[in-house]
Parts: C-alpha cells; structure tokens; sequence
C-alpha cells in the first residue's frame, strides 16, 4: 500500500463527509477557496515517483551500506559510547518517548520531566555548580550561550577569551557568535597566564581538545580578579574522575552528554549541558525543568522561570532556544540511572586506563607522547597521515592533528584488540601497563548523584520498568491527538523512525573522512535538494539544529549579506506583533534591533502601520520576518505586497517556515517573495518531537544569499581574523542534526509531489472541519478568504471567560479528563485556544476531539446557568488523578462520573494523569531543580492539602 | 558492566540481607544446604568467558553476516512478506506485548486475548469453517493435529490419506503422527478419485505444493461417502481470492499465517491455524479464545473450552499444546487488521498478477509451465540447477522441485525488477501480461473480515495507538513480577531480543542451500553444544518448537529406540500425580499408555507404590518421566533411586526440563539419571513468553538415543515405506523456532558457566525469601532438605479456604489490584498458590510482592474475625476497575480505597485492570470465539448488571 494513504487519517470516504460539512465538493474545491490565487505554486513538485516503506527503507539500506563504519577513536568531542539494549529499546525506539511534545502542560508530562529533572540533576553533580539546565542543542552552540551569558551578565566588558584548547568547532561557532554581539574576541592558550584586561568572560577547556588537563584554577582567578566571569567546557564523564568546574570557582559549566550512550549520529542530535552558578540563574538560557506541586500538595515537576525564555520574554530572552534535546537528555539521563556514579565511574576509569596503556605503550616503543597528563585522548608525535591511513584500512579512525601529530581518544567500546591494533597503526608493539595519568592535585574527591534514583535501579529489569514507569505518565501521539496550532504534531512514520538506530548510520563519527561517508552525504545532500525544490529556493543548509538557529543562521545569512554590500547600517528587523517570540529572540541574537509592526483587526499585518515603519527606517532595515501562513490560521493575501515594500527600501524578506504543512506542495515561499525561510523537519517533515527536541531547521536561500549560508566550523572557516562577509557557523558540525535526517527523506521520498500537495489540503480540510463544527461552541477567531482557516484555527475564550470566570487554561487541564493533549494555549491572542490537527487524524478521532469540546462547553453552560459556581465547576477543579476520584471524601458538588467519565468512550479507554493541576507559580517561588528528596513523596493520604484553588499561571505558549 | 550483574535483579548487598533473612551466609552455602549433595555436578561448566551485550551484539552482527540473504521465491509453505514497521515496532520489538504470558489470567490479558480473537476471527472468515482456535506449532505439525483429531473423532476408520501434492515436510510430519497412532498412511495425488476405504480420513492441499489449483469437491464428495473427514490445508492469502474450504464441505482446514506479515524467521517461529466445524469444536487442539462477560456484565474475552486441554485432562486432551505462537499470531492479526479484507485481496492479487506475467513471459519465451491454474506458484518445465544457480548469484532463492523443473512462487515482496531478473534466470526476455490463472468455478465469491475491526484501521496513526491501546490493558514483565510456579518469567535480555529482526536473520528462507546459510548453522549449533554441555547429554536437537513438542520428541526417541531393538511391547509410560498434564498428554500423543505413580505425603514420589508399578509393568514400561525438581518445588533426594529402578527393568528415564532454572550450572540431568530431557528455552533461557508462544524446547539424548532424534521432515526424511526405526520429524524445519535461538544464544554467552550458576543460586535465593517471609501468612506446602524449597514455592491456601471461604482464586485476582500477575493457580496441588520469583526480580519487587500477600492476608483476617461476610469481602468481589471505584454508586462495604490503593505505593504507581472478574463458565456456556459486534460494548452504565457473584472456575494451570 502506499505511504501516504497510511499517513493521511481519513479514509476517502471520511474526506469527503468532511468536505461535505464544510461545503465543498472536493480537496481541490477547498484549496482553490483557501489560498490565494497569487500565491499558488505553478504546476507540481518536481520530486521521484513516490516509494513504498518497504522501497524507502531499501534505498536507506543501499545508503547505509555505503558508510564505511570506521571504530571512532577521534573524540573532539564526539566518542564511541554504549547505548544499553534497554535504553534503546525503550526510549529511542519508543514511540511513546519520541512522539511526545515539549512539556509545556505538565501534568501529562511527568514522566519525561522526571526524566529531565534527572538530567539535571547529573549535571549539576558533576559541574559542582547549583543550577543546570535541561539541555542545549550542541557543545558548539553551548559555548555561543555561553558568551552570551557571560556578556549579558557582565555589560561593561568588551572582550572575551577563548581557550585555544577548546575544540576547533566550539572555538568558531563561539568566536563568531561574540562577534555578533560586537564584543572582541581572543582564541588563546588558556593554560597560560591572562594578560588581556575588560573581559566579559572567557572558556576554558577542561581537558583540552588534544586531551591535556590543565587545571583551570589559575585562570578562573585572573578573569574573576579582573571582573569577568568563567566558563569551563567540560568533558562529563571524565568529572567523574576529575574535580568539578564549581568547586574551583567556574561560574558556568558547558559540555555534550553525547558520550553518555548516545549514538554519534554522524554528528548530532546530542544533548549539550550547561551549569550555573545560583547567582546567574536567571541568566541560563535553555529549559529548565524544577519542582513544584499540585493542587493536592503533591510533588509535581514543570517548566521552571519560564519568563526567562522567548515565547514570554522575547528579544530579551535569554536565548532563543526553543526546542531543545529532550529525547537525548532523556537517554543521556537513563544511561546515568542505569550505571549510577560508581558505574560511571568505572567506565571513566575503563576508559582512562586503556588511554594510559596505549600511551605507556607508545613510550615503552621509543616514541612520544605530547602530553603527559589526560584523560582519555593521547597525542603521538612524529607521526601522521601515514598512520592515519594504516589504521582507517584496519577499521579505525584516528584524528590527524597537524602534521607532526595524531591523536588517539578512547570510548567505553575500547577492547585489547583494539588496542593492539592502534598500536599496532603506530608501529608500537606489546601493551605495557601504564600509570595513573590524572593530576592528583585534579583528582575528584567530592561525591555526585548520590541521589536514590542513580543508586537503586542496576538490573535491566529495573530499567526497564523505570522506563515503563515515567512513560506511561506521558501523553503522546501513541495514545491521542496533540491538536496544537503552534506545532505540528503529525504522523512520525515509523518506516523512516526506524532507520536512526541502523549501526551504518548511527555509529558514524561525524569527522570521518568523505570517503567513507558517501552514504550519508548522498542523502543528505539528496534531501537538501527535495527541500530546495519544495521550498522554491536556490539552496538548503541542513546544519542548523532546530528551528531557532535555523533563524539565526537566516537572519545571520541577511546580516553577512548586507555587510558584504557595505550596508552595515541594516540592523532592524521588522517583527509583526503576532510573531512567536523566538523571531524576536533571534533577531536579537543577530543583533537586530527589533521593530514591531502592528496587527490589522482581522489578524493581518496592519499596512499602514508598516508603510509607515518602512518609511521610518527604510536605509536601517535589514530585514522583516514573517511567517506565512500566519500564526493566526490564516492565508493572508498581502504577503507578496509586503514582501515587494520592503525589498523596494533594500531590505530582505525572511519567511518562517513554521508553517510549511499548510503549503507543501501548494505554494512555495520563495516564489512568492521570501529571500530565506527556516523548515522545521520536525513539524511539517515528521521528524518527531521526542518530548522537546531534536529539532532540524534547515534553512533555503535565494541565489544572492548563498555565500552566507552557514560554513563548517571544523574545516573551512576560519574564524580569526576574518573581517570579510563570510558564512558563520550555528553547530559544530556540518550537517548539524544529521542523525535524524532519514525521517525527513522517508517522508518525502516515500509522499512524492502528488502525496505531500495532498497531505497539506487534509491538514487544511481537517482544521477547517474542527472550525466549522466548534464554531457555536468556541468561536473561531480569524479567518481568511471565503470564512476559511489555513491548516489551524484560534478559538476565542474570551467571551466565556469575561462571563463566567472559565480560562482556557481551564480548557486546556479539563481536557486530560478527555483524554486529550491540550491545544496551544494563549498564542499568539490571550484567552484563546489554537488547534492544529493535522492531517494524519482520522475523523472519529477529530469526532471524539470535538465530541470533548463540546462536552466542556455544556460544563461551561452550567457556570452560565447559574447551575454551579465556577470555583466549584469540575472544569475548574480539573483535572482529576484515579487517586483523587477513588477517595471516599468527594469535597466536590458534582459527580466522580462528571469527574472522570464525562462522555462514556472514556470507560473503555481512560487516561488518569499522574498529579491533579500543578502550581506553576509556587514552583518558580520555590525553585528547586535538582531531583526532590524520595520523602518528598511519602504523603500520606491524611496529610494531603486540602484541595484549593490554586495559582496557574497561563503563560503564553511557545510554537517552536 | 557485565551482563549477569544486569540480569540478576538484588545487589550484592541486597542477596546478603536475602541470605541473612533466610539463615544463610553465602549462596554456595544455601545451594550446598538445599540440593541433596549426590546430584550436584563436578566442577563447572566448560562454556566460553562470558560476553559483555555490546561483545555478543558483535559476534552476532558477524554471523548475521555469514548468512547471504537470497530474496525468498522458493515457497513450499514460507513466503517474502512485508511487516508493516509499526507492527513490527509496536508488537515484535515492545516488551510490553513480547514478555507477557500465556493469558491464564484474562483480566490482566484482555488486550491480547483481543488480538487473538481477531486472529480467530480472521481464520474463520478466510476458510469459511465454524470455529477457529488461536494458534498452532507451524503447518506441519498442525496437520498433525489434524492426523489426530481425524482419528479421535472418527473411531472406526484405520487409513488416512495425505495428499501427495501437500508439502513434503507437512507430509513427513503428519504422515508419521498417522504411523504412530497406528493408522495406515496413503500418500496419494488427491487430486485423483479417491478409491482408499475405511478412511478416518484426508489431507488435501489447497492449492499444491507445486502451486496447482485443484477443486477438493470430489474428494471431499467422496471421503464423506466413506465416513471419514477431510481437512484442507489451505493458503491462507490465497483463500481471499479461493472459495473457502468451509463453502465446499471441509470439516477441518490448517495451514500457517507466516505470510499475514511474520517474517521468514528461517523457518519459525510462525503461527499456524486451524479451523474446524462446530460439530468438531470439542475435538479440536489448542488454545482457543472466547467472549464472556465479567462482574459487571460488560463483554471481556478469555480461554474458552479449556477442559478440552492438557493441563485439565491430561491424556485424554485434544492435543498436548500448551505454549502455542501468540506473539506471531498477534503479529499476523495485527496485518490483518491494518490491511482489512480489500487490502489482503488487493496483495493477493498483486502476488496472482506477478504470477501470471512471470507464467505468460515464460511460455511467450517458448517454455512450458507445468500448470495452468494456480495462485502464487509457477512451475517452470525442463529447467534445472542451472536456472537456480543463476539466480541465486543474483539474489535470488527458487525450489528446484525435480530435475526437470523449477517452482517459482511469488510474494508481496516482488516488483518488476524482481520480475525481471527471474525470467532473465530462465533465458525469458521481456515482461508479458498475463490472464488470470484462478479457476473461474472456484473463485471466492462470500465476504470475509466484515466485523469493524478489520475495516476502521487504515492509517498508521490508528494502528499505532490500537496496538498500544491493547498492549496498555495487559500486564506484562515490563511493569510487573509475574511470579508463576509453572513457568519461569525471568528478564528477557534486550541484548538478545532485539537481534531476532535484523534482517540478516530474519528474511532466511528455512529451505536456503547451506552454503548462504553459515552464520545461522554455526549459531544453532554452538547453542546447541552449550546445551548439551549444560544438561550433562550427549547431543541436543533445535527442532521442537514449544516445550510439548519436546516432550512428544523425546519420548518418541524413547519410543524408537525399544522398537530399534525389538522392544515393541514397551508402551508404557510411568508418570507422577503431580506432574503437568502436558507430560500425560504427550505420552498419548506417543502412544503409549500413562501409569500414573502416587505421590507420598511430603510431596515426593511414593517409592513403595513406584516398585508395586515396576513390578507389575517391568516389561512393559517404555520410560518414566518426571520433573526435577519436581513440581512441588522442591529439590528431592530420590530422583537417582527412581532412575535407576526404572533402568533396571530396561525403561527409559525422561526428565522434564522444565524446572532447569533450579538447575543449571549446578546439576546435570544427564549426570543424574536422564537419558533424555527437553528445554524450555522461553524459560530459563530467556526467549520471551509472547503472551502464550513462541516456545523452544529442544531435547538433549544420551548417545544410545542419537539415532533418534528428530530428522529433517523435508530432506533427509523418507515417511513412506519406511519401517526401519528412525528419527522422527516434529516439525516442518530441520531447526524448527530457528528465528529466536539468538536469545539463548546471547543469554548464555553473556553469562558463562559462573554467571548461569549465579543465576540459579539466586533463583533459589528469591524462592526461599519468599517462601520464608510468607510462610506465616501462607504456610509452604512443601519443603525438601533442610526445610528449604527450590526456586519456587507452593503457599496453601486450603485452610484458610475451609475457615474462610477465600480461594486461591480470589487471591489471585485480589493481587490485580495490587499490580501484580498472579501466582500459579491450583497446581499441582488444588486450593494452591506457587511461586516463583526468579533471580531477575530485585529485593525491592519481591518485598512488594511480601507486602501485596501480607496485606491480603490482612484482609482475610477481617473475614476470620466476622468484621465482613465472604461475599461481600474487599477479596471476593476483586478485581476493581477504575471505573467500578468511580461511581456515585458505590455497593460495598469496604471502601473504594481499599479497592483499589490498600497499599500507599500504588499511589505513585496503579494500574487498572479493563474488566471486572471474569464469569469463565458463561463463556462455555455461550461459546462465542469470533469478535462479538460492536454495538455489545455500547453498555450504557445504567443498564449493567448489578454486582453480584459470579462462576469462576477455577481450572488448573498450565505450567508449559
């Protein structure tokens, strides 16, 4: 069968009920009144004639097959690793974990926040800092963060260091993101003293990228004494043997998790770390994930100092950072449960000890080692690509690291025979027994997780019910819609799913020569090119890593671009006021100054008010970034008009791809004025969210902006010195998220032209359907041509909620007793709701969707009546743990069947949430975001709060 | 981290306070105390240093290598199929559905007992007939089945007839099931007059092994005529375009679902079917699901007609099956479901459209095909190994059938290229379209697969959250201990599981020539060779496919061997009352007479009555066979007495491994007395229950018995004119459930000789843990040497039952709600409860488990002490679903807490059972086994029935 009939929900036969409620004859029909004209595509996708699964996983098998699988003994921070089977199995190739959405409603996302919070909690231990976050997107960009924080934090610096120690990728991405924000920035030998006076802050590599350990102290206390701040880069696992960045005075903590049995996926996704100290909290960029409780007094866990981040605070935020890593922290977090401290301990000693032999070894055989003191990874002299070759012909891989030098870094897979064969690559001959390598003076003598959860679950039956356990909290798609409108939340084909963990494409070091690579570049390549075609564009960068640095490489391609042309002066960037707040954020990261343009009243851009900005700004525009259609649900008809304006002032026109599903196949943005758009693989092109990332937001360009698509920070740019418009780098690596890349060409490959054209009108036809049908119940807020929405639709609360006091935060908790994910709260209009369904529902599943509203809205009525008062309204209340309804005090005027049951589907099929409504402000009051004490949980019933009103703030929600 | 410290669930610190409790210092001392020092083995296991998972993944990913996968158009009963990957995801690769067991408790299994309703369902509408049970062996061994079933039904007759254009392995196999029963066996082309009389009955093939369609009207017309049945072994895909057997007057109809979407495997595990008419429902073997209803009224499936079956009526069973293939039947159910009946027509035709072009192109090339109508299956005259060899250098795997033909059989797999390179094989040029080849006379004119189910599922997104929404209502190892007496449920190594579907290993066709098949040759066979090494034998054979046909396998070496050397009287087979039914039923199946020898008070085998037996038998008796330890747990001091009393008459003596997890790496049965056991792997060696199958139970012979092991039913194997004793064929492949052996095969190469030891010591460890915190709430039934208990024990309930009224049964369904599986039910012993935890379970799970029986006992307490009556105890009326303890209503005098949180930690972690206590008689009493209409589920709260009592028959489990 087809791939494309097994992904779009309804049937034939449903399609056409649904076109019939709304009023059309067909899909066609619908379009053709939906979109405009204007900006319609001209004839189809120029894509192959779709595969089946079974065709697609056998191209990707023939691809597979062309990587050459070399034994990575590289490191640059990237290290062979050991994912346990039961880690594999029940988390990455969970479609429970992975098709679940970022966290924002907590009470169906214990399980995952569990997870996190665990994470967490291993970072801050072995940092030694007091607050880490739940993830960055790569140790590349962590260092960026970095520097951002560190020149937030400290505003009267102007300069910052970074160690020439540090890896080549984390040196590049760093230095041009300091650039950017126009500080002046030093690559130098942190192991020497610092001279350079007006810091702001600088990185210390911790060991160094040739494996040298130095110990930061002196450092640290130069830049303290001269008012900036430190950030060390830390290898996680090696903390375990040596001491942590927090007890010698580091004010911050970076690093990857990667080598905390996660794949090297020929480059990402991996979940980087970053640590902070307490006073620089609110700084961190990043998720965080803390401990609150719920209304019964329970421990619960949510989104900690949400005000922190983009979609709250916006071009002040701390970052841009939407998506994170979650699925990979979640991995990293389990590989930690399952080894605990002692067990990771012993894999670090493993690993040492067979870095001390090779290394005695080398010596005992007449050569040289350059340093005398590391953790894992040993630097030959004298030798070079002679060494290299012999050894990739014997299956390894080795890093070359000039000419005179080749280092060796070992991984947990390390055996004797592989020692013996790297010996062997350097002519050295028995293996000698070496000495301990580690500075005593460096030796960790502080304990780290000692918390019960990384010191009571070692048996593989253990873990895997551990992983059962916090799963099951989870609501994903596995179990029901997630009908957001800021996230498209569709189908993740498992055919393409599948392929990730393949070992010919997982366990590729992403420095491995080409020539062993044709297999990845080849698809890459191939599905850079789809998406070129798709988006209308002259080129496709895969390298950004979600979707906000896909719009800080856009936004930065636009700056490089306007700099080449001397127009230095283009630095505002025009931001409608409906805009998610990762544009804003990202604008400002770009350095941009952000002008906001208003909304008309029905939800467009207000033109005169851009008329106006334009004529205002005109030689200082650099860009306007709009996404289309836009966050309002709607096919606006004036994108070409602004996107003429403002090219006609010379300025460019980024076009957010955030909502590609509603024109894939249909219309493409840059035919009809966008310069750069970002995709979001993980939206529209079925990579899944896997509870808050990965993300892949590559990015297409017009022709002119090519040069400045984003370079290699490992081989072709060089950061220092360069002043001429060139690339920047936004990940350490060249294709970024590589590792996920198969899904996204399954979906394409196996959907052709015809299949994704049709999967984007389901997707309009379903939430067109959903509006139609709710529309008495909750109205829909905006519309576009002809009464219709584009591929979501906003339902406005506000009425209900002036009248009878129900928010649609309340909405959104009654709907867990429905068993649904809430839709997105509050974005882009206060008091409303938005809906995407997407076009991989069925119609009985958007039936029971609409059956849950409607359901809720007669709760709501009984406000209005008169019948209940609202403080007392089971939507008020909700929603409602098994616990809660199975007590014999039933506190409340309503039934346990209202309760529980509202609607009888739910008796064959029933979803209870772990916690009752969580706190959110309490949690933030009383922030604490390491794992709770396990007492924490032993409330006995009697002892439990009484149930009261409690203080949710409903924050405005994020769609990245 | 080596494996066995994953695989054992205590910490070293936790196996000392285990051995503390119970008065132990070490383990060796408890081992040395509990097993009678005489049968302990010398030294240890000579078996290779134990593998890490990472080192065994390595070594399997080389062997899968060894094997060169030929695309599969051989045939003879295994075809190339597609598995849609989210059935392969959700259902081959989820522990949730691959570690459950055998459905003994429905309540706790109505997720599965759902899916093999649905199989049922499809069996029955394909083949037309009444009733269909839900799984068997493979196709040879059902024909068997069939063999039997004839005989059993028609008493008069003494010949049965096999078609001669059957399969040669369902020849061989059933042929000499026929022989053993003492029928005469005709092998004849049925598709000629019948002329044969006396008939019990026949075996016709639809269509033959040569792919030739044939009306089996006359023959079925004629067998009739002459009182005898007629079974049609049919091809299950192709019955979508065939009449049904049912529609033509077949009484029987069996053939294998390998094709609805389970992989090759090498030739097992696959579900076979059989499906009967009403008349022959009570005959009929194997499990067999059917609807009831439970407490509240609400429909809820579970085994039906179980009095048919062995582990009730021992030799007089239909059959001796016990574990049947519920994980592949589910696996095909699921294909089902997800294609419905117009999506396997529509395959069916693809496959009868590749057929035909490939037949046309053949004879537009000038060559002539054998026959001109057929489904799948195309024979290619006066070709030979020439045309074979050819295509197996270029991929591809065909059946040379004599040596002046070819069979080329199609699957879903196939695509022009296929096409292409085939004809290319036998000189033919271009592609020819072709006619269809389906006699018009028999063309399928009924529906099938109309019920919902089959006809609502069509996107991926619905199959996705159907199988978990099934997966989700049962318990499984994943969330639970499942402590049964009768079955071993230890961790299923990840390691080892997740290697079963690499392709290399799974898409082998069983019938591929050695030289492609290397890697999984020098697998079986070192597994083996551990075997043989573990059990102290001289030799082991892979072919038994469940533990009952390793019974049946051994005992008919036994049987061989006395007619080897004129021993013909040798019919008797000696059997304790406490073993399984499965060993009675087997000694039936071998024909020989079951003498059952009494067991004394303390549980073991009365000597006195034993020599009373002997000396009335001697002469007669063919073997003993017993279980050691025994099945009362205990490890018996008499076991080399018996042997040897048993030898000395000239008996065999067979022991029963299924008790080896208190055995291995610390005694050998081959030491003690056996000349020949079998094993279950999907016990103590860790291949994964399934929810009832698949099962491995390989037999390891002394060498006088090597002769006779199982020979290859379709190569080296002559059925016909053979009289000479032989090694009969228990399956259809040499290697039978060759698709799983990588699980014990990483199993034991991950713990070595010290690790399996390890493994036993701490099952017997958790045994006398439990056995001693229990034993004063539930006293042990019985104990061997120094008051311990081997690696279960039983907790006798009788007392408690006469004083109280509470049974074993209404403990076992009270453990529900506390989250746990349920202990074996009455057996061996009636009004018991056995258990055991084995190694795999931490302290923390078993002291949970101490807790849950505890509390339980509390709560028996309150009926001793006249606080509540029996009927309206918290016990009696469990399980609670969530909606039971949800109602405004609430009936009981307990309260809904008691129901459902008696213990504080469910708090944190519950989970409901979907339905109320079953009413297993009703069931019988209405007997329905297809899914029941949907609208039956639509039971609005207010008309269910009022809570009361219901009939729970408390049947005997199984124990295989």
């Amino acid at each position: 069968m087809d791939y494309i009939s097994r992904h779009i929900g309804p049937t034939r036969d449903e399609t056409q009920e649904m076109l019939e409620a709304i009023g059309y004859a067909s899909l066609d029909a619908l379009i053709d009144a939906a979109i405009p004209q204007g900006l319609r595509m001209d004839g189809v996708l120029k894509l192959p004639k779709p595969l089946t699964e079974y065709e697609a996983q056998a191209r990707l098998q023939e691809l597979a097959k062309k990587n050459t699988v070399l034994k990575a003994f590289y490191g640059q921070g990237f290290f062979s690793t050991l994912t346990p089977p039961v880690i594999r199995r029940g988390v990455v190739e969970d479609a429970g974990w992975y098709t679940a959405y970022t966290p924002y409603q907590p009470e169906i996302s214990q399980g995952r926040l569990e997870a996190l919070l665990n994470f967490q909690t291993v970072v801050q231990d072995l940092t030694g800092l007091d607050i880490a976050n739940a993830s960055l997107l790569d140790e590349a960009s962590a260092a960026a963060e970095a520097v951002g924080l560190m020149s937030r934090a400290v505003k009267k610096g102007r300069r910052v260091l970074l160690d020439s120690r540090l890896h080549p990728q984390v040196i590049n991405v760093a230095a041009e993101r300091g650039r950017v924000f126009d500080l002046e920035v030093e690559v130098t030998d942190l192991s020497q003293p610092v001279v350079a006076e007006d810091l702001v802050g600088a990185i210390v590599a911790y060991p160094g990228t040739e494996g040298d350990i130095v110990d930061p102290s002196p450092v640290i206390d130069a830049v303290h004494e001269r008012g900036g701040l430190v950030c060390v880069d830390a290898d996680i696992l090696a903390l375990t043997l040596l001491e942590a960045p927090g007890e010698f005075g580091a004010d911050i903590a970076i690093g990857t998790t990667q080598r905390l049995g996660v794949p090297l996926f020929y480059g990402g996704p991996h979940a980087a770390f970053m640590a902070v100290t307490d006073k620089l909290r609110r700084q961190m960029p990043g998720r965080l994930v803390g401990v609150s409780k719920d209304a019964e007094g329970y421990p619960a866990y949510r989104l900690a100092l949400q005000t922190r981040e983009q979609h709250i605070r916006r071009e002040k935020a701390t970052s841009n950072i939407c998506t994170a890593q979650a699925l990979l922290a979640v991995t990293a977090s389990m590989y930690a449960v399952y080894h605990g401290p002692a067990g990771l301990t012993e894999i670090a000693e493993a690993i040492h000890g067979y870095a001390t032999r090779f290394a005695t070894s080398i010596e005992k055989a007449g050569m040289r080692v350059r340093h005398a003191q590391f953790f894992d990874t040993v630097v030959v002299e004298d030798a070079g690509q002679e060494a290299v070759d012999k050894l990739a012909k014997a299956g390894y891989l080795v890093r070359k690291l000039d000419d005179e030098a080749v280092a060796v870094a070992f991984g947990e897979d390390c055996d004797d025979d592989d020692l013996r064969a790297l010996l062997e690559g350097f002519g050295a001959g028995e293996i000698s027994e070496g000495e301990r390598r580690i500075p005593a003076e460096l030796q960790r003598k502080t304990e780290f997780m000692t918390h019960e959860v990384f010191n009571s679950i070692s048996s593989e039956t253990q873990m895997m019910r551990y992983i059962r356990k916090l799963g099951d909290k989870d609501l994903a798609l596995d179990r029901t819609m997630i009908p957001l409108g800021s996230c498209t939340m569709k189908l993740n084909p498992t055919a393409g799913v599948e392929t990730i963990t393949w070992p010919e494409f997982a366990n590729v070091h992403p420095f491995t020569p080409d020539e062993y690579t044709a297999g990845w570049r080849e698809l890459i390549e191939e599905l850079a090119g789809w998406l070129t075609e798709i988006t209308g564009y002259d080129a496709v960068s895969m390298q950004p890593n979600s979707g906000a640095t896909g719009e800080y490489a856009g936004l930065m391609a636009i700056r490089q671009y306007h700099l080449s042309r001397g127009d230095d002066q283009r630095d505002i960037c025009i931001i409608p006021a409906s805009a998610h707040g990762t544009n804003a954020a990202s604008a400002s990261l770009a350095n941009l100054r952000v002008v906001v343009v208003a909304t008309a009243e029905d939800g467009s851009i207000d033109m005169a008010d851009l008329d106006e900005k334009i004529a205002k700004h005109a030689d200082n525009i650099a860009a306007i970034m709009i996404t289309y259609p836009s966050t309002h649900g709607v096919y606006e008809d004036t994108v070409r008009d602004v996107a003429d304006k403002i090219h006609a002032v010379g300025g460019q026109v980024y076009i957010d791809g955030a909502n590609m599903n509603a024109l894939t196949g249909v219309a493409r943005p840059g035919d009809f004025g966008g310069d750069v758009s970002h995709l979001n693989l993980h939206k529209t092109f079925t990579i899944p969210h896997g509870g808050g990332g990965p993300g892949v937001g590559p990015i297409g360009v017009g022709e002119h902006l090519i040069p400045f698509l984003p370079s290699d920070a490992n081989t072709d740019y060089v950061a220092e010195g360069s002043d001429a418009a060139h690339g920047v780098p936004v990940a350490g690596t060249y294709y970024g998220s590589a590792g996920v890349t198969q899904i996204p060409w399954a979906y394409i490959a196996m959907s052709g032209a015809e299949g994704l054209k049709a999967a984007t009108s389901n997707a309009v036809l379903a939430a067109n359907y959903v509006a139609h049908e709710l529309n008495d119940a909750f109205p829909v807020l905006y519309t576009g041509e002809n009464g219709l929405v584009a591929h979501e639709c906003i339902l406005d609360l506000n009425d209900i909620t002036a009248r009878t006091g129900v928010t649609a935060a309340d909405v959104a908790k009654r709907l867990v007793d429905y068993g649904f994910h809430a839709p997105t709260l509050a974005f882009p209009v206060a008091g409303t709701l938005m809906v995407e369904p997407t076009e991989s529902e069925d119609k009985a599943e958007l039936d029971r969707f609409i059956e849950a509203m409607c359901s809720i809205r007669e709760e709501i009525r009984q406000i209005e009546n008169g019948e209940i008062e609202y403080e007392k309204s089971v939507i008020h209340n909700a929603p409602y743990t098994a616990h809660s309804v199975t007590r014999t005090e039933w506190p409340y005027d309503f039934s346990r069947e209202q309760a529980a049951y509202p609607v009888d589907t739910l008796v064959h099929q029933k979803y209870f949430p772990p916690v009752r409504r969580i706190d959110e402000a309490y949690g933030d009051r009383n922030l604490q975001c390491a794992c709770p004490p396990p007492e924490a949980f032993d409330i006995a019933v009697d002892e439990l709060e009484p149930v009261e009103e409690i203080d949710v703030t409903t924050t405005e929600e994020n769609r990245k």
